[in-house]
């Protein structure tokens, strides 16, 4: 289906929910399901346009709050938009700025974990004290016990403290749209608020409400003004709704309804896994089959497969670049041909010290070819910045073929194969 | 002429004291005069081999005291030698240890600046508390008043503390040059006692004496067993002797005479620009004109040309590479055509916040290919890795840049000329 101006996506399979898909957007073609590695600064950590496209990444995500702050939308306008600004012709992707205004605003200066005080009249209640779940966007908007407000959300605004130095901002769905205008990403993202695990029912429900006011808002400012850098933009809804099936429902559905050319699953997905799985089960049943659908923050392995077979399209995540800063080398198989729990293993241990191989034999990526694990080893001891290029090259490189393998296998009708190849491997695979 | 099996130096042409020359090597030729980009740790900051390729980078300089301690010199023999280890296939070289042990073994770990306390018997002299010099080489050996002895040299060895773990080290002679060979650098330097202009003339005296015995040792260890990875390397005898015209002449006459293929400059080389230049003069007057000749730590603009014109033929700096990783780029004019005092710019100055032009307009490096000042900017104030890697990339191609001017003016006569219009500029250019 045509998803608007300059933009197209084609489902070409579908087997059960999930879907082999094609988007086209002004800055070329993105094979779905794929996977959307983070440049939040309008940097994807230590590479550039070159070698993410010998890395295979097809799509990039930027941070509108960390653009607004540092440099300025004004100057990234300046300078021709992100794609000029950052050389890089591939298509990009900004959030709202929604979620750090909620979660990284406060809790990076301040050092109190995330906190966000509500304004005068909207009290959220909380009802547990932890969560499960271990991606960022997930546990947001708690509520300081008197200290002071850091983040006030009323119907109209939110107003945040920069953590860079202090300063006070002023975000609305309307400055947000006009920031995302400005900034010149291919796809970007309607203005919501992204609740916590810790909010109860009554809270998730007044607040993603609010989230559909806003949504409306974002609709008619992003129609209200042109494209600023020669080519179309899309903007995607946000389903909010937290982890409860009444309210994530009916926002999927008055969100699927205002007529988002794309759509998209964040918020609070609960406390586990398999609270994650019926948030997007819910989610993708009250929504139609033709636009694109991404899932927020999600993308470690196991999460890529459960959500292709709830039938997710794209998905953004800081893992495989933070783990390879971390010396985190993603790979499926340990040498001995066992399964490794978290598909990663950390290149600094002593046993790779004289290890001549590549980090994985398997790997076609520009440092499996040519450097050897106790190269890179030795680079992480000596605290060398080549360490975390040379692995997040092979760590989205990972990402990229993965996905790659699952979109041919929803081709070839194997996904089910796959899926359960890499989840449940039965004995050890001669790799 | 010929300066060792695998080696050959050829003069091309010779302009006073200055020549342009050409130095084959088993990793293939250095373009003389030529500039040594350092990778202290087996990489050069934040670039790959790929990366030097496109900079125009001829050759790197290791060091030998860091590999040692970290990885280890037995384990990159045990991975096929520098070259193969760091995936660089140019001509390499290593420095003998010797400079390190004296200077950062202690400073580092202690924080007290550059000391070596001297083994029992052989007691310093120092004759001023402060030094000119810039290069981090030409301090060092300085008496701790009283403290815990961390370097102690005698005849026979060093022994020092490692700067990692505090481990206690022992560097001989023949040690350095067997460490040398396991890590395979093409260029080699003998083992050294690098004085401080802090010595007066008798303790320079004594030391470049024992240099000299090291240098014999050096040149018998060498000769006494193979290479390991298959290509032949070549030694370099290193000048000793400090700012002390007699001592200075005896060493660099007492080197020359030792049959080295290649003459290194070292040491401590005064406490101003003079007394280097001087330091230079007395040096090269001593020598043979056929051995090719390494100025050791010394490579801003100024030096370079100076150093060329009193007969150097390569010179390796941290300095290019430091002051990208500071935000310090490299450019020979403001852009009012106005010369740079010190041929650099602080990137992250306001002025640049939206600047859309490159680093420097003239410049052909990948970096002022495709990024804005802007950018550059931008990222630096983010701290991101990337700004780094751009900036290193633009102020290598500056250095390599700079060393092909050279020797073109060479070729073609016009070194005075080129000379007097980096250093002694008369007017502003139009640039």
């Amino acid at each position: 289906m045509s998803t608007g101006e300059g933009f197209q996506f084609d489902i070409l399979q579908t087997r059960g929910r999930a879907r082999r898909g094609r988007l086209h957007t002004p800055h070329g073609v993105i094979e779905t399901p794929g996977f959307v590695a983070v440049g939040t600064q309008a940097t994807v950590k230590s590479l550039t346009a070159e070698d993410l496209e010998a890395i295979g990444t097809q799509v990039i995500f930027a941070n509108t709050y960390h653009l607004y702050l540092r440099p300025g939308a004004d100057i990234v306008a300046d300078l021709g938009g992100l794609h000029r600004f950052m050389h890089f012709d591939k298509p990009i992707m900004t959030d709202s700025g929604g979620f750090q205004v909620f979660s990284l605003g406060a809790s990076i200066e301040h050092g109190v974990g995330k906190i966000a005080n509500i304004f005068p009249g909207e009290t959220p209640s909380t009802s547990a004290n932890t969560s499960a779940n271990t991606s960022s966007r997930k546990q947001v908007s708690q509520r300081a016990g008197g200290g002071t407000s850091l983040v006030q959300v009323s119907e109209d605004q939110v107003r945040f403290k920069s953590h860079i130095d202090g300063s006070m901002h002023v975000f609305t769905p309307e400055i947000s749209i006009g920031i995302q205008r400005q900034l010149g990403a291919d796809m970007i993202l309607a203005f919501d608020e992204c609740t916590s695990p810790l909010h109860d029912e009554t809270y998730t429900a007044q607040s993603a409400e609010r989230t559909h006011r806003w949504a409306q808002r974002c609709l008619a400012a992003f129609h209200s003004h042109q494209p600023q850098h020669g080519y179309p933009q899309m903007l995607y809804g946000i389903i909010q709704g937290g982890a409860f099936e009444r309210v994530r429902r009916e926002s999927a559905k008055t969100i699927a309804e205002m007529g988002f050319s794309a759509l998209a699953i964040g918020g609070n997905l609960g406390k586990t896994k398999a609270d994650m799985h019926r948030v997007i089960d819910w989610s993708v049943e009250e929504i139609p089959a033709a636009p694109p659908r991404h899932l927020l923050g999600i993308g470690d392995v196991v999460d890529i497969f459960e959500a292709v077979e709830r039938g997710c399209d794209t998905f953004d995540c800081v893992s495989p670049t933070r783990n390879a800063r971390n010396a985190g080398i993603l790979r499926r198989f340990d040498d001995d041909g066992t399964p490794l729990a978290k598909f990663r293993v950390n290149i600094r241990n002593a046993r790779f010290a004289r290890d001549e191989r590549p980090l994985d034999p398997a790997c076609r990526c520009y440092t499996c070819q040519h450097y050897s694990r106790a190269y890179l080893r030795h680079l992480f001891k000596a605290h060398e910045i080549l360490a975390q290029r040379l692995a997040s090259i092979h760590n989205l490189h990972f990402m990229a073929q993965l996905c790659a393998d699952i979109r041919e296998a929803l081709e070839q009708d194997t996904f089910a194969e796959l899926k359960q190849a890499w989840l449940e491997p039965t004995q050890p695979a001669n790799h």
